[in-house]
């Protein structure tokens, strides 16, 4: 198995409302009104949003209806941008549980969690590359 | 906000055990045995393993404990190789909710499950593209 990720699946309970949010951040799909699964691409590889029902049965597991171990991170290129993403989320529909500050690792981050649950680490890591393709690489 | 992911956390209940599953994939790292987090370069993004409960809390979310609304998917160029990377999880102790089978979306597919509950989608699907560089990208 080769070290990468191809696609994450976002399972939601209102796939409108999920599509919204996400377009109100800025991003676009080419989704119709009437597909039952919306795919972004997102670099090299693609977030989908489908209902978590089936996304359940699909993956053959049981839905414990909460959080379920997986947190995602976008990392930006200052603090202050840490602060924007942020506020723009909120704006957007997304609860903050976790603004904007220094951390302990010496970065800057902040949280926001989509209308469906799932929590974005939003983070600035002085120690990691933010490339101008938005591509991340650890330090070495 | 740009529409792309940076970081994506898999919370674990023990983080050498986990480390070794992805080692048995083939997966490398540079985590050294006493670093609390592990980190892996897969293509433009970054997939870390951490401590789930310290997770739940730096993600400002209650942890519901089992599995919550996100499934991963490792896209690959064949329906053979979408059973040998089955294999190859099963035997490094994934368990197999589905076996590769054709898919209703045209494709052949199957699903792994992590040691920590987080479960893995391995897809050929015939109508989007993996590059030489496992990048993946939406059929037009």
């Amino acid at each position: 198995m080769e070290q990468r990720l191809s696609l994450i699946t976002l399972g939601v309970r209102d796939l409108a409302r999920a599509k919204r949010f996400y377009e109100a951040l800025g991003w676009t799909s080419g989704a119709a009104p009437a597909d039952d699964v919306v795919f972004f691409q997102a670099g090299g590889m693609i977030i989908a949003l489908w209902g978590r029902d089936q996304l359940a049965e699909d993956s053959g597991v049981e839905d414990s209806g909460g959080w379920g171990g997986i947190t995602l991170a976008y990392n930006v290129r200052s603090p202050a941008e840490v602060d924007a993403v942020i506020a723009e989320a909120e704006a957007a529909g997304a609860t903050i549980p976790r603004h904007g500050a220094e951390t302990l690792w010496g970065g800057y981050s902040g949280v926001f969690v989509d209308p469906d649950g799932h929590p974005w680490e939003v983070a600035h890591n002085p120690h990691w590359t933010v490339a101008d393709d938005g591509s991340v690489t650890l330090a070495k």
